[in-house]
Protein backbone atom coordinates (compact mmCIF):
# COMPACT_ATOMS: atom_id res chain seq x y z
CA UNK A 1 0.00 0.00 0.00
CA UNK A 2 1.00 3.72 -1.29
CA UNK A 3 0.99 6.45 1.16
CA UNK A 4 -0.45 9.43 0.08
CA UNK A 5 -2.42 12.98 0.81
CA UNK A 6 -5.06 11.04 1.30
CA UNK A 7 -3.96 8.70 3.76
CA UNK A 8 -5.87 7.89 7.22
CA UNK A 9 -3.41 8.25 9.77
CA UNK A 10 -3.22 6.32 13.27
CA UNK A 11 -0.80 6.28 16.05
CA UNK A 12 0.04 4.03 18.42
CA UNK A 13 0.51 5.58 22.11
CA UNK A 14 3.72 3.70 23.75
CA UNK A 15 6.93 3.77 26.18
CA UNK A 16 8.77 2.06 25.56
CA UNK A 17 7.90 1.94 21.79
CA UNK A 18 10.34 -0.60 19.84
CA UNK A 19 8.95 -4.26 21.25
CA UNK A 20 5.63 -2.79 19.86
CA UNK A 21 4.03 -5.47 17.25
CA UNK A 22 0.13 -3.56 16.28
CA UNK A 23 1.47 -1.42 13.54
CA UNK A 24 2.27 -4.96 11.76
CA UNK A 25 -0.81 -6.30 12.24
CA UNK A 26 -2.96 -3.43 11.75
CA UNK A 27 -1.33 -2.41 8.78
CA UNK A 28 -1.15 -6.14 7.35
CA UNK A 29 -5.65 -5.76 8.10
CA UNK A 30 -5.72 -2.50 6.16
CA UNK A 31 -3.70 -3.48 3.40
CA UNK A 32 -5.66 -7.18 3.38
CA UNK A 33 -9.11 -4.93 2.97
CA UNK A 34 -8.10 -2.18 0.32
CA UNK A 35 -8.25 0.53 3.34
CA UNK A 36 -5.63 3.44 2.81
CA UNK A 37 -4.69 3.65 6.12
CA UNK A 38 -1.35 3.51 8.27
CA UNK A 39 -0.56 3.00 11.82
CA UNK A 40 2.30 4.37 12.91
CA UNK A 41 4.43 4.62 16.43
CA UNK A 42 4.08 7.50 18.42
CA UNK A 43 6.65 7.20 21.45
CA UNK A 44 5.16 9.40 24.08
CA UNK A 45 6.37 9.76 27.46
CA UNK A 46 4.21 9.63 30.94
CA UNK A 47 4.57 13.01 31.77
CA UNK A 48 4.18 14.21 27.99
CA UNK A 49 1.07 12.88 27.24
CA UNK A 50 -1.39 15.27 27.65
CA UNK A 51 0.17 18.06 25.78
CA UNK A 52 0.93 15.21 23.19
CA UNK A 53 -2.18 14.08 22.79
CA UNK A 54 -3.94 17.90 22.85
CA UNK A 55 -1.94 18.24 19.64
CA UNK A 56 -2.48 15.27 17.71
CA UNK A 57 -6.51 16.21 18.26
CA UNK A 58 -5.67 18.96 15.81
CA UNK A 59 -4.36 16.26 13.00
CA UNK A 60 -7.42 16.10 10.71
CA UNK A 61 -5.83 13.27 8.97
CA UNK A 62 -5.47 11.46 11.97
CA UNK A 63 -8.41 8.42 12.43
CA UNK A 64 -7.39 7.90 16.05
CA UNK A 65 -5.17 6.11 18.76
CA UNK A 66 -3.84 2.38 20.46
CA UNK A 67 -3.41 3.30 23.32
CA UNK A 68 -0.97 0.71 25.49
CA UNK A 69 1.86 0.97 28.39
CA UNK A 70 1.69 2.76 30.29
CA UNK A 71 -0.81 4.95 29.04
CA UNK A 72 -3.90 3.44 29.46
CA UNK A 73 -5.03 4.89 32.09
CA UNK A 74 -3.92 8.47 31.66
CA UNK A 75 -5.62 8.63 28.42
CA UNK A 76 -8.70 7.70 29.95
CA UNK A 77 -9.06 11.14 31.22
CA UNK A 78 -7.76 13.07 28.08
CA UNK A 79 -11.09 11.66 26.36
CA UNK A 80 -14.02 13.47 25.08
CA UNK A 81 -16.15 10.69 25.87
CA UNK A 82 -15.96 6.87 27.18
CA UNK A 83 -17.72 4.18 25.59
CA UNK A 84 -19.38 1.56 28.29
CA UNK A 85 -15.92 -0.73 29.08
CA UNK A 86 -13.55 2.03 29.00
CA UNK A 87 -15.87 3.85 32.09
CA UNK A 88 -16.17 0.43 33.58
CA UNK A 89 -12.90 -0.68 33.57
CA UNK A 90 -11.22 3.16 33.72
CA UNK A 91 -9.18 2.39 31.03
CA UNK A 92 -8.59 2.83 27.39
CA UNK A 93 -6.98 0.62 24.37
CA UNK A 94 -8.23 2.18 21.78
CA UNK A 95 -9.07 6.11 20.86
CA UNK A 96 -11.10 7.33 18.09
CA UNK A 97 -11.15 10.99 16.75
CA UNK A 98 -14.30 12.33 15.37
CA UNK A 99 -14.24 14.76 12.81
CA UNK A 100 -14.66 17.60 14.48
CA UNK A 101 -11.70 16.35 16.76
CA UNK A 102 -13.24 15.28 20.03
CA UNK A 103 -11.76 11.95 21.22
CA UNK A 104 -13.67 8.46 22.21
CA UNK A 105 -12.31 5.97 24.69
CA UNK A 106 -12.90 2.00 24.69
CA UNK A 107 -11.03 -0.57 26.44
CA UNK A 108 -10.69 -4.16 24.09
CA UNK A 109 -8.57 -5.96 26.26
CA UNK A 110 -11.40 -7.68 27.75
CA UNK A 111 -13.61 -7.68 24.91
CA UNK A 112 -10.26 -8.67 23.29
CA UNK A 113 -9.54 -11.67 25.35
CA UNK A 114 -13.33 -12.97 24.67
CA UNK A 115 -13.22 -12.45 21.29
CA UNK A 116 -10.07 -14.55 21.54
CA UNK A 117 -11.89 -17.68 23.64
CA UNK A 118 -14.69 -17.66 21.00
CA UNK A 119 -12.60 -17.94 17.92
CA UNK A 120 -11.04 -20.83 19.33
CA UNK A 121 -14.33 -22.50 19.85
CA UNK A 122 -14.66 -21.73 23.83
CA UNK A 123 -18.10 -19.86 24.75
CA UNK A 124 -17.87 -18.34 28.10
CA UNK A 125 -21.43 -18.16 28.35
CA UNK A 126 -22.67 -19.91 31.02
CA UNK A 127 -19.31 -21.07 32.56
CA UNK A 128 -18.25 -21.09 36.10
CA UNK A 129 -15.39 -18.81 35.97
CA UNK A 130 -12.31 -18.17 37.83
CA UNK A 131 -10.17 -15.03 37.38
CA UNK A 132 -6.94 -14.93 38.92
CA UNK A 133 -5.62 -10.98 39.12
CA UNK A 134 -7.57 -7.82 39.92
CA UNK A 135 -4.58 -5.51 38.07
CA UNK A 136 -5.12 -3.94 34.20
CA UNK A 137 -6.14 -6.78 32.54
CA UNK A 138 -7.84 -8.35 34.98
CA UNK A 139 -10.55 -5.88 35.83
CA UNK A 140 -10.94 -5.54 31.50
CA UNK A 141 -11.66 -9.56 31.53
CA UNK A 142 -13.99 -9.50 34.51
CA UNK A 143 -16.16 -7.05 32.88
CA UNK A 144 -16.15 -8.78 29.57
CA UNK A 145 -16.71 -11.97 30.98
CA UNK A 146 -19.55 -10.72 32.69
CA UNK A 147 -20.54 -9.34 29.45
CA UNK A 148 -20.35 -12.53 27.62
CA UNK A 149 -23.07 -13.76 30.72
CA UNK A 150 -20.66 -16.27 32.59
CA UNK A 151 -22.88 -17.65 35.43
CA UNK A 152 -20.16 -17.13 37.93
CA UNK A 153 -17.59 -15.21 38.36
CA UNK A 154 -15.22 -15.57 41.15
CA UNK A 155 -11.83 -12.89 40.89
CA UNK A 156 -9.06 -13.92 43.21
CA UNK A 157 -6.38 -11.58 43.95
CA UNK A 158 -3.03 -11.18 46.30
CA UNK A 159 -4.81 -8.00 47.98
CA UNK A 160 -7.88 -9.76 48.77
CA UNK A 161 -9.23 -6.06 48.86
CA UNK A 162 -8.79 -4.79 45.30
CA UNK A 163 -10.46 -8.36 44.04
CA UNK A 164 -13.01 -7.42 46.64
CA UNK A 165 -13.61 -4.26 45.19
CA UNK A 166 -13.90 -5.51 41.70
CA UNK A 167 -16.10 -7.72 42.10
CA UNK A 168 -17.98 -5.23 43.78
CA UNK A 169 -17.95 -3.35 40.89
CA UNK A 170 -18.32 -6.15 38.10
CA UNK A 171 -21.47 -7.06 40.29
CA UNK A 172 -23.05 -3.68 40.13
CA UNK A 173 -22.76 -3.40 36.59
CA UNK A 174 -23.72 -6.97 35.41
CA UNK A 175 -26.30 -7.95 38.34
CA UNK A 176 -27.27 -10.84 36.40
CA UNK A 177 -23.74 -12.95 37.44
CA UNK A 178 -22.68 -14.07 40.58
CA UNK A 179 -19.40 -12.62 41.03
CA UNK A 180 -17.37 -12.45 44.28
CA UNK A 181 -14.49 -12.31 45.41
CA UNK A 182 -12.27 -15.88 46.11
CA UNK A 183 -8.93 -17.75 46.69
CA UNK A 184 -6.99 -18.96 43.84
CA UNK A 185 -8.36 -22.63 44.07
CA UNK A 186 -9.63 -23.77 40.91
CA UNK A 187 -12.02 -26.96 42.41
CA UNK A 188 -15.52 -26.33 41.26
CA UNK A 189 -14.64 -23.97 37.92
CA UNK A 190 -14.73 -24.37 34.37
CA UNK A 191 -13.45 -21.70 33.18
CA UNK A 192 -10.03 -20.81 34.83
CA UNK A 193 -8.27 -17.41 33.77
CA UNK A 194 -4.40 -16.07 34.38
CA UNK A 195 -4.55 -12.11 34.38
CA UNK A 196 -1.76 -12.33 36.59
CA UNK A 197 2.07 -11.72 34.90
CA UNK A 198 2.91 -14.92 36.88
CA UNK A 199 4.62 -17.15 33.86
CA UNK A 200 6.22 -14.41 32.39
CA UNK A 201 9.63 -15.48 34.16
CA UNK A 202 10.67 -18.91 34.76
CA UNK A 203 10.90 -18.66 38.42
CA UNK A 204 7.51 -17.35 39.19
CA UNK A 205 5.31 -19.56 41.08
CA UNK A 206 1.90 -21.16 39.67
CA UNK A 207 -0.98 -18.57 39.97
CA UNK A 208 -2.87 -21.47 41.37
CA UNK A 209 -2.14 -25.04 42.94
CA UNK A 210 -1.56 -27.43 39.83
CA UNK A 211 -4.07 -29.71 41.83
CA UNK A 212 -6.84 -27.91 42.26
CA UNK A 213 -6.78 -27.53 38.23
CA UNK A 214 -10.34 -29.75 37.45
CA UNK A 215 -9.59 -32.29 34.47
CA UNK A 216 -12.26 -31.15 32.22
CA UNK A 217 -11.60 -27.04 32.67
CA UNK A 218 -10.76 -25.16 30.06
CA UNK A 219 -7.46 -23.09 31.86
CA UNK A 220 -6.86 -19.29 29.98
CA UNK A 221 -3.57 -17.08 29.82
CA UNK A 222 -3.00 -13.68 29.06
CA UNK A 223 0.96 -14.10 29.35
CA UNK A 224 2.12 -14.67 26.02
CA UNK A 225 5.72 -14.97 26.44
CA UNK A 226 6.38 -18.43 26.55
CA UNK A 227 3.63 -20.01 24.62
CA UNK A 228 3.28 -22.60 26.47
CA UNK A 229 3.20 -21.39 30.17
CA UNK A 230 3.81 -23.26 32.86
CA UNK A 231 0.41 -22.85 34.48
CA UNK A 232 -0.71 -24.14 30.97
CA UNK A 233 1.66 -27.26 30.47
CA UNK A 234 0.45 -28.25 34.30
CA UNK A 235 -3.16 -28.07 33.67
CA UNK A 236 -2.31 -29.39 29.94
CA UNK A 237 -1.02 -32.48 32.58
CA UNK A 238 -4.29 -32.70 34.32
CA UNK A 239 -6.00 -33.24 31.02
CA UNK A 240 -7.52 -29.50 30.83
CA UNK A 241 -8.30 -27.83 27.80
CA UNK A 242 -5.78 -24.96 27.37
CA UNK A 243 -5.89 -21.31 25.55
CA UNK A 244 -2.79 -19.58 25.52
CA UNK A 245 -2.48 -15.65 25.49
CA UNK A 246 -1.83 -14.78 21.49
CA UNK A 247 -5.49 -15.09 21.15
CA UNK A 248 -6.30 -12.42 23.09
CA UNK A 249 -4.24 -9.82 20.56
CA UNK A 250 -6.25 -10.98 17.38
CA UNK A 251 -9.04 -10.80 19.34
CA UNK A 252 -8.75 -7.20 20.24
CA UNK A 253 -6.96 -6.49 16.72
CA UNK A 254 -10.20 -7.24 14.91
CA UNK A 255 -12.20 -5.50 17.17
CA UNK A 256 -9.65 -1.83 17.94
CA UNK A 257 -9.70 -1.41 13.96
CA UNK A 258 -13.29 -1.89 13.62
CA UNK A 259 -14.02 0.56 15.72
CA UNK A 260 -11.38 3.02 14.27
CA UNK A 261 -13.50 2.57 11.22
CA UNK A 262 -11.45 0.28 9.56
CA UNK A 263 -14.39 -1.79 7.32
CA UNK A 264 -14.85 -5.34 7.88
CA UNK A 265 -13.10 -7.96 6.18
CA UNK B 1 9.19 -1.90 3.70
CA UNK B 2 7.38 -2.91 7.11
CA UNK B 3 6.75 -0.02 9.62
CA UNK B 4 7.04 -1.41 13.03
CA UNK B 5 8.01 -0.18 16.60
CA UNK B 6 11.04 1.43 15.55
CA UNK B 7 10.25 3.04 12.78
CA UNK B 8 10.77 6.59 12.40
CA UNK B 9 7.77 8.65 11.43
CA UNK B 10 8.11 12.05 10.00
CA UNK B 11 4.90 13.73 9.04
CA UNK B 12 3.76 16.58 6.04
CA UNK B 13 2.28 19.28 7.25
CA UNK B 14 0.02 21.00 4.89
CA UNK B 15 -4.19 22.65 4.35
CA UNK B 16 -5.29 20.96 2.49
CA UNK B 17 -3.35 17.95 2.65
CA UNK B 18 -5.12 15.38 -0.43
CA UNK B 19 -2.86 16.67 -3.38
CA UNK B 20 0.68 15.90 -1.59
CA UNK B 21 2.38 14.37 -3.12
CA UNK B 22 6.05 13.89 -1.34
CA UNK B 23 4.87 10.94 0.84
CA UNK B 24 5.17 8.57 -2.30
CA UNK B 25 8.49 10.44 -3.20
CA UNK B 26 9.98 10.64 0.46
CA UNK B 27 8.71 6.99 1.37
CA UNK B 28 10.55 5.46 -2.00
CA UNK B 29 13.60 7.47 -1.22
CA UNK B 30 13.77 5.87 2.90
CA UNK B 31 13.02 2.49 1.14
CA UNK B 32 15.40 2.24 -1.95
CA UNK B 33 17.94 3.22 1.27
CA UNK B 34 16.81 0.59 3.61
CA UNK B 35 16.23 3.19 5.77
CA UNK B 36 13.72 2.32 8.67
CA UNK B 37 11.31 5.93 8.55
CA UNK B 38 7.93 6.71 6.91
CA UNK B 39 6.33 10.17 6.34
CA UNK B 40 2.57 10.69 6.78
CA UNK B 41 0.29 13.09 5.90
CA UNK B 42 -0.83 15.75 8.84
CA UNK B 43 -3.54 18.03 7.97
CA UNK B 44 -3.25 20.78 9.81
CA UNK B 45 -5.37 23.50 9.63
CA UNK B 46 -3.63 27.32 10.23
CA UNK B 47 -5.49 27.64 13.67
CA UNK B 48 -4.43 24.57 15.43
CA UNK B 49 -0.83 24.98 13.93
CA UNK B 50 0.89 25.72 17.35
CA UNK B 51 -1.14 23.27 19.68
CA UNK B 52 -0.01 20.85 16.64
CA UNK B 53 3.47 21.04 16.81
CA UNK B 54 3.53 22.00 20.23
CA UNK B 55 2.27 17.88 20.94
CA UNK B 56 4.00 16.70 17.71
CA UNK B 57 7.44 17.71 19.51
CA UNK B 58 6.38 15.02 22.12
CA UNK B 59 6.82 12.26 20.12
CA UNK B 60 10.44 11.02 20.29
CA UNK B 61 9.71 8.85 17.54
CA UNK B 62 9.12 11.74 15.33
CA UNK B 63 12.02 12.55 13.04
CA UNK B 64 10.86 15.26 11.64
CA UNK B 65 8.13 17.56 9.68
CA UNK B 66 8.02 18.64 6.20
CA UNK B 67 6.19 21.91 6.07
CA UNK B 68 4.02 23.25 3.11
CA UNK B 69 1.26 25.99 2.36
CA UNK B 70 0.17 27.66 4.95
CA UNK B 71 2.60 27.10 7.19
CA UNK B 72 6.16 27.79 5.62
CA UNK B 73 6.15 31.59 7.23
CA UNK B 74 3.81 30.14 10.78
CA UNK B 75 6.22 27.57 11.32
CA UNK B 76 9.54 29.46 11.47
CA UNK B 77 8.13 31.23 15.04
CA UNK B 78 7.81 27.69 16.18
CA UNK B 79 11.11 26.30 15.82
CA UNK B 80 13.70 27.01 18.84
CA UNK B 81 16.57 27.09 16.36
CA UNK B 82 16.93 28.21 12.54
CA UNK B 83 19.57 27.35 10.15
CA UNK B 84 20.91 30.45 7.97
CA UNK B 85 18.07 29.95 4.66
CA UNK B 86 15.26 29.59 6.90
CA UNK B 87 15.96 32.91 9.01
CA UNK B 88 16.95 34.70 5.69
CA UNK B 89 13.82 33.62 3.85
CA UNK B 90 11.66 33.98 6.99
CA UNK B 91 9.62 30.83 6.08
CA UNK B 92 10.56 26.82 6.51
CA UNK B 93 10.10 24.10 4.71
CA UNK B 94 11.38 21.22 6.66
CA UNK B 95 12.09 21.07 10.65
CA UNK B 96 13.87 18.65 12.27
CA UNK B 97 13.39 17.14 15.76
CA UNK B 98 16.04 16.28 17.56
CA UNK B 99 16.12 13.93 20.64
CA UNK B 100 15.83 16.62 23.23
CA UNK B 101 12.42 17.57 21.06
CA UNK B 102 14.04 20.62 20.31
CA UNK B 103 12.46 21.88 16.51
CA UNK B 104 15.20 23.14 13.99
CA UNK B 105 13.67 25.00 10.72
CA UNK B 106 15.05 25.44 7.25
CA UNK B 107 14.54 26.68 4.08
CA UNK B 108 14.65 23.98 0.78
CA UNK B 109 12.96 25.93 -1.66
CA UNK B 110 15.32 28.25 -2.96
CA UNK B 111 18.38 25.63 -2.63
CA UNK B 112 16.07 23.21 -4.43
CA UNK B 113 15.59 25.15 -7.04
CA UNK B 114 19.93 25.20 -7.46
CA UNK B 115 19.76 21.75 -6.91
CA UNK B 116 17.35 21.30 -9.52
CA UNK B 117 19.03 23.52 -12.20
CA UNK B 118 22.39 21.24 -11.73
CA UNK B 119 21.00 18.43 -12.04
CA UNK B 120 20.29 19.39 -15.60
CA UNK B 121 23.86 20.38 -15.94
CA UNK B 122 22.87 24.55 -15.62
CA UNK B 123 24.91 25.83 -13.23
CA UNK B 124 23.68 29.08 -11.88
CA UNK B 125 27.31 30.50 -10.95
CA UNK B 126 28.50 33.69 -12.98
CA UNK B 127 25.12 34.14 -14.14
CA UNK B 128 23.06 37.10 -14.86
CA UNK B 129 19.89 36.23 -13.62
CA UNK B 130 16.42 37.83 -13.36
CA UNK B 131 14.15 36.63 -11.26
CA UNK B 132 10.40 37.25 -11.53
CA UNK B 133 8.18 37.49 -8.33
CA UNK B 134 9.62 38.45 -4.78
CA UNK B 135 6.64 36.05 -3.00
CA UNK B 136 7.64 32.97 -1.00
CA UNK B 137 9.00 31.30 -3.67
CA UNK B 138 10.84 34.08 -4.92
CA UNK B 139 12.47 34.91 -2.03
CA UNK B 140 13.36 31.90 -1.46
CA UNK B 141 15.45 31.43 -4.95
CA UNK B 142 16.52 34.75 -4.54
CA UNK B 143 18.56 33.80 -1.47
CA UNK B 144 19.54 30.42 -3.03
CA UNK B 145 20.83 31.74 -6.32
CA UNK B 146 23.19 34.69 -4.48
CA UNK B 147 24.07 31.81 -2.45
CA UNK B 148 25.13 29.64 -5.52
CA UNK B 149 27.18 32.62 -7.08
CA UNK B 150 25.45 34.35 -9.66
CA UNK B 151 27.30 36.83 -10.56
CA UNK B 152 23.79 39.45 -11.09
CA UNK B 153 20.68 39.24 -9.91
CA UNK B 154 17.83 41.91 -10.51
CA UNK B 155 14.06 41.16 -8.77
CA UNK B 156 11.35 42.13 -10.92
CA UNK B 157 8.05 42.24 -8.69
CA UNK B 158 4.24 43.52 -9.70
CA UNK B 159 4.52 45.40 -6.03
CA UNK B 160 8.17 47.48 -6.85
CA UNK B 161 8.50 48.33 -3.39
CA UNK B 162 8.50 44.69 -2.19
CA UNK B 163 10.87 43.50 -5.43
CA UNK B 164 13.18 46.25 -3.84
CA UNK B 165 13.29 45.13 -0.09
CA UNK B 166 13.70 41.52 -1.53
CA UNK B 167 16.85 42.71 -3.43
CA UNK B 168 18.17 44.64 -0.48
CA UNK B 169 17.65 42.02 2.30
CA UNK B 170 19.61 39.47 -0.64
CA UNK B 171 22.52 42.15 -1.17
CA UNK B 172 22.96 42.45 2.55
CA UNK B 173 23.41 38.60 2.99
CA UNK B 174 25.72 38.42 -0.09
CA UNK B 175 27.77 41.38 -0.36
CA UNK B 176 29.31 39.90 -3.27
CA UNK B 177 26.70 39.69 -5.60
CA UNK B 178 24.98 42.27 -7.46
CA UNK B 179 21.51 42.57 -6.97
CA UNK B 180 19.32 45.12 -7.71
CA UNK B 181 15.66 45.47 -8.43
CA UNK B 182 14.61 46.03 -12.02
CA UNK B 183 11.15 45.71 -14.57
CA UNK B 184 9.92 42.53 -15.57
CA UNK B 185 12.31 42.33 -18.67
CA UNK B 186 14.99 39.96 -20.20
CA UNK B 187 17.02 41.39 -22.23
CA UNK B 188 20.58 41.10 -21.25
CA UNK B 189 19.94 38.16 -18.64
CA UNK B 190 21.46 34.75 -19.05
CA UNK B 191 18.95 32.94 -16.51
CA UNK B 192 15.53 34.04 -16.47
CA UNK B 193 13.13 32.35 -13.66
CA UNK B 194 10.00 33.11 -12.68
CA UNK B 195 8.96 32.54 -9.21
CA UNK B 196 5.47 33.80 -9.62
CA UNK B 197 2.35 31.54 -9.96
CA UNK B 198 1.63 33.11 -13.93
CA UNK B 199 1.38 29.91 -16.06
CA UNK B 200 -1.12 28.09 -13.63
CA UNK B 201 -4.17 29.06 -15.52
CA UNK B 202 -4.26 29.12 -18.92
CA UNK B 203 -5.66 32.79 -19.03
CA UNK B 204 -2.61 33.63 -17.38
CA UNK B 205 -0.62 36.45 -18.96
CA UNK B 206 3.35 35.52 -19.35
CA UNK B 207 5.43 36.98 -16.67
CA UNK B 208 7.43 38.88 -18.73
CA UNK B 209 7.16 40.14 -22.74
CA UNK B 210 7.97 36.83 -24.95
CA UNK B 211 10.37 39.18 -27.52
CA UNK B 212 12.63 40.36 -24.67
CA UNK B 213 14.00 36.68 -23.93
CA UNK B 214 17.38 36.43 -25.10
CA UNK B 215 18.36 33.41 -27.78
CA UNK B 216 20.82 31.87 -25.92
CA UNK B 217 19.03 32.59 -22.35
CA UNK B 218 18.25 29.82 -20.16
CA UNK B 219 14.47 29.77 -18.90
CA UNK B 220 13.24 28.16 -15.65
CA UNK B 221 9.83 28.02 -14.11
CA UNK B 222 8.68 27.14 -10.36
CA UNK B 223 5.44 26.30 -12.29
CA UNK B 224 4.62 22.39 -12.25
CA UNK B 225 1.63 22.50 -14.20
CA UNK B 226 1.51 22.20 -16.86
CA UNK B 227 4.47 20.74 -17.39
CA UNK B 228 5.41 23.24 -20.39
CA UNK B 229 4.07 26.82 -19.11
CA UNK B 230 3.17 29.54 -21.64
CA UNK B 231 6.68 31.03 -21.09
CA UNK B 232 8.62 28.17 -21.36
CA UNK B 233 6.70 27.50 -24.91
CA UNK B 234 7.52 31.06 -25.97
CA UNK B 235 11.41 30.62 -24.52
CA UNK B 236 11.70 27.79 -26.59
CA UNK B 237 10.17 29.12 -29.53
CA UNK B 238 12.92 32.08 -29.25
CA UNK B 239 15.60 29.67 -29.35
CA UNK B 240 16.21 30.01 -25.53
CA UNK B 241 17.00 26.63 -23.25
CA UNK B 242 13.83 25.57 -20.99
CA UNK B 243 13.84 24.45 -17.53
CA UNK B 244 10.68 22.49 -15.53
CA UNK B 245 9.17 23.08 -12.64
CA UNK B 246 9.18 19.75 -11.74
CA UNK B 247 13.18 19.39 -11.40
CA UNK B 248 12.90 21.85 -7.86
CA UNK B 249 10.76 19.28 -6.28
CA UNK B 250 13.74 16.27 -7.07
CA UNK B 251 16.22 18.82 -6.09
CA UNK B 252 14.57 19.93 -2.81
CA UNK B 253 13.51 16.22 -1.60
CA UNK B 254 16.93 14.90 -1.52
CA UNK B 255 18.03 18.19 0.32
CA UNK B 256 15.34 17.67 2.74
CA UNK B 257 16.01 13.93 3.52
CA UNK B 258 19.83 14.63 4.08
CA UNK B 259 18.00 17.00 6.41
CA UNK B 260 15.92 15.30 8.51
CA UNK B 261 18.64 12.38 9.05
CA UNK B 262 17.62 10.31 5.67
CA UNK B 263 21.40 8.21 4.57
CA UNK B 264 22.76 9.72 1.58
CA UNK B 265 22.01 7.40 -1.11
Amino acid sequence: MTIGGRTRVYGILADPIGQVRTPQAFNALCEARDFDAVLVPFHVAAEDLAEAVAGLRRLRSLGGLVVTVPHKQAMRALCDRLEPMGRLVGAVNAVRREADGSLVGENFDGRGFVAGLRAEGHEPRGRRALLLGAGGAGAAIAFALAEAGVAELAIANRSAAKGAALAAAVGEAFPGVAVRSATAEGSGFDLLVNATSLGLRPEDPLPLPAESIPAGALVAEVVMQPAVTPLLQAADERGATIHGGRHMLQGQLEAIAAFLGVPAG
